[in-house]
């Protein structure tokens, strides 16, 4: 019954129920009260620790430092630059008023008609004018850039059609804003900063990405340049993992954010920012778990090992005890993080399958068999199967194995987006590949126009103008005339 | 000139203004442009991550976990507590539109009036409402309990009087929400939490505190008791530094939260909710800092050590690099964060008051005569005391000097409480003792006419009724009515 109730509903069936389903069942997240917001439950707070950690320390290596801007932007910063506003005005949640009072009619209480704000604060959707405006006090000369700022912040979009984790009108996220004193470092910095987005999508979540540019319809609102990864999910579907914008000169212009530069020159400042959201945890999910639940990377599990003792007797009870208390000690020293589940009012049919749900990479079962013969059972989570080894240097085994994991992990995910990516040559063929989902490399001739026909004709999008692979020219597949070079071409979330 | 315009006003001219002087001057926080919030730049905020680190760390030590809750609050969610809106309704930011779009008379943007929320969105000031709306679904049975959260999250109150740190509209804060079975469980919590704040207060802050309980008049709007920590600054005016609330059942009753206890009846949960903001930063600044800037216990500082070469030759300065090198390293091998400031724009004399002003507890400084000497001088910020040290194992004495500058700022603090904690014991008395600040320990009525007399006539509260110390029942200064036992009085933050 118990295990019953957490059935999830199969890929095959339903993609987006089994989604919905995984999320809600393995205690990542649920929809809050508040329309489009979302509750991060524990389990779901915990990786989402282990993802901030990661790219707390690769932002700090790369010379970043963190600092807190405030969460209102008042709405004339929003407005001064012209495309920014454009981009982020129809999604804003203003605030109007800094009071409530009791209802003089005995309603409860109500909004305060006499505290309404002279200017109404937006609840920042991002954080560029309000940042820029504070850069403008921060920068006087050459030698106070480059400035180097990330924060770790909440911000608020007003979506109509939200998805847990995957878009949700408020969202955890971090956002970098640097300052430059010319276009190349600027540019380079931009670069920079997706490389770390790709390194750590690969190297930690297990997840290939493809770094591009996207098309100036694609293109963060403000920004001269949009940088991408990209990632494929498990139903051929694309999905946006992190940006990186380069901004030019338009929000130091907008804000007269000026310096003297080392000629003594003034100019205006360079400027780019960058962000990852939540929205990775809804990649994370949906790149590599299966219809039995969540499949982990170990290097962001919060338990990358969970052992289960299966005992008859009390005195079974309390020689598996002992020894597992003994392999979670120097599972601890090794730097893995381990849960010894030895609550007595579960069986160890329901935690299998409460752990198996929840991703935890490896499961170490110890029974009276295993006591008899010093061996365990090893479960691996990603391939579901199982194995007796031996108990002598078993925590050497399991770190290897963890290794491994995160590496088959990876292998996985890559060849299945190497065999859901292809070249087509013909409009006819894109339409029926795309059906298939997956990611279509294929010419287009750089318009928005041809762009916006085959957005609306197949629904797929231009997911990036490719960083490196083929650079070969060609012909567009709508209107036949010279494109640079292929582009991808996916449906996406 | 680089060294005057960093000058602070002296604590003795005016306390105050040499407050905002050295939250400026040293580069912690600075007021928004939106009224009442701030910023909190990189310095300032790699403090509040040291806070931050050391209480999660405790907070997971004892059993906690993280989660994420939503940061708008339904209108009618706040009201279903009466005491609680009653407490907070004044201060709210309410969300009542969704949209901005283009002022069809051309005038920049507007708020959409189509876009007016059904119901109005109140931005967070403590989540207590929002929280126990949604352990509504989480707890159904005994098993379920306790339930032990905590957040990290950004909240609201509109302050008409702010200041930096000690009072903004936005502040950065932690909130824990448990729910028990038993009120001695949810009391237990509570007090578990308070001693948790108190020993984070004094052995990573040095700063010493009483423990206590507010008098109803103080209590959080919605819990039954608050308990608190109370410090004292160099001024003689007291500062609560963080809360811990045993909440009864009255959030569980306002949303209807029930569990089966383990005899199958249905019964009421039991809440507690404590938290500490980013107040311990002006309570950090206030508690020790000098007129030369800040002081800073070792274990919150984002540099513990800086070392500045003095040379006067390219040799001078190769070698003094090799060797100071060297000298980092091995600070970093035993855990300490060193900063090497080897720039070459600055002179030392400038490095010297720039790392004073930031507080960075030791400064070691390594020059010519040193090289020959194999010496280094060793300044300590808390005393401003200066040696030369043999430089063989030096990293060990700079270790040990950590430490010792650690235990010395806490005995400068609990020194000065000491001596700034009176007993007082006529109204007269208290009159002129208040007037040269510190804790002052007076018998009181226990009534809130009595309480709020005195507040009204010296301006001086009742910060709390102590846990421990002197428990033998006297008379009221004021009215001569018997009281169980001497509480204190102080004026606050």
């Amino acid at each position: 019954m118990a295990i019953a109730i957490k059935e999830l509903t199969p890929r095959s069936e339903n993609y987006s129920q089994w989604y919905n389903d995984l999320v809600i069942k393995a205690d990542l997240a649920e929809n809050a009260a508040v329309r489009g917001c979302m509750v991060i439950k524990p389990y779901g707070y915990a990786i989402w620790e282990k993802i901030q950690q990661q790219l707390d320390t690769m932002f700090k290596e790369t010379g970043h430092v963190n600092a807190y801007f405030p969460l209102f932007i008042p709405k004339s910063f929003l407005s001064k630059e012209a495309d920014h506003v454009e981009g982020f005005a129809k999604e804003c949640a203003v605030v109007t008023h800094y009071r409530l009072k009791n209802d003089p009619n005995g309603n409860g209480v109500i909004v305060d008609p006499d505290a309404r704000l002279e200017e109404e604060l937006v609840v920042r959707p991002t954080s560029e004018t309000i940042i820029w405006n504070t850069y403008k006090n921060w920068i006087q000369s050459w030698r106070d850039l480059p400035l180097l700022c990330n924060q770790w912040a909440n911000v608020v979009r007003w979506e109509m059609r939200t998805r847990l984790f995957l878009r949700t009108a408020e969202f955890l996220w971090q956002e970098g804003h640097t300052a430059h004193a010319t276009k190349e470092e600027a540019l380079e910095e931009t670069e920079k900063m997706l490389g770390v987005y790709a390194e750590f999508a690969e190297k930690y979540m297990a997840v290939p990405v493809l770094k591009g540019v996207k098309t100036a319809n694609e293109r963060f609102a403000g920004a001269l340049e949009t940088y991408c990864i990209e990632a494929l999910m498990q139903d051929g579907k694309a999905l946006q993992a992190g940006t990186s914008h380069f901004l030019g000169q338009n929000f130091a212009k907008a804000f007269d954010v000026q310096f003297l530069n080392k000629d003594g020159v003034r100019d205006y400042v360079w400027a780019t920012s960058w962000g990852v959201s939540t929205r990775l945890m809804g990649a994370l999910i949906m790149a590599h778990s299966d219809d039995n639940g969540l499949v982990l990377p170990p290097k962001l599990a919060p338990y990358q090992v969970v052992i289960v003792p299966i005992y008859k007797t009390d005195e079974q009870w309390d020689a598996i005890n002992k020894k597992a208390d003994k392999l979670a000690n120097k599972l601890k020293e090794l730097g893995i993080s381990v849960k010894y589940d030895n609550s007595q009012n579960k069986k160890p049919g329901w935690k299998f399958a409460e752990y198996e749900l929840k991703g935890v990479p490896v499961r170490v079962a110890i029974g009276a068999r295993d006591m008899e013969n010093n061996t365990a059972e090893i479960a691996r989570r990603d391939t579901l199967t199982k194995e007796t080894v031996g108990f002598d240097n078993i925590e050497i085994y399991i770190k290897d194995l963890l290794n491994a994991i995160q590496e088959n992990i990876f292998k996985k995910a890559y060849d299945y987006r190497e065999s859901h990516t292809v070249t087509v040559d013909s409009y006819d063929e894109f339409k029926v590949k795309i059906e298939e989902g997956g990611f279509l490399l294929a010419h287009w001739d750089g318009t928005s126009e041809t762009e916006e026909k085959i957005k609306e004709e197949t629904k797929a999008t231009i997911r990036c103008i490719p960083l490196g692979g083929d650079p070969t020219p060609g012909k567009c597949i709508v209107t036949g005339k010279p494109s640079e070079r292929r582009v991808v071409f996916a449906r996406a979330y």
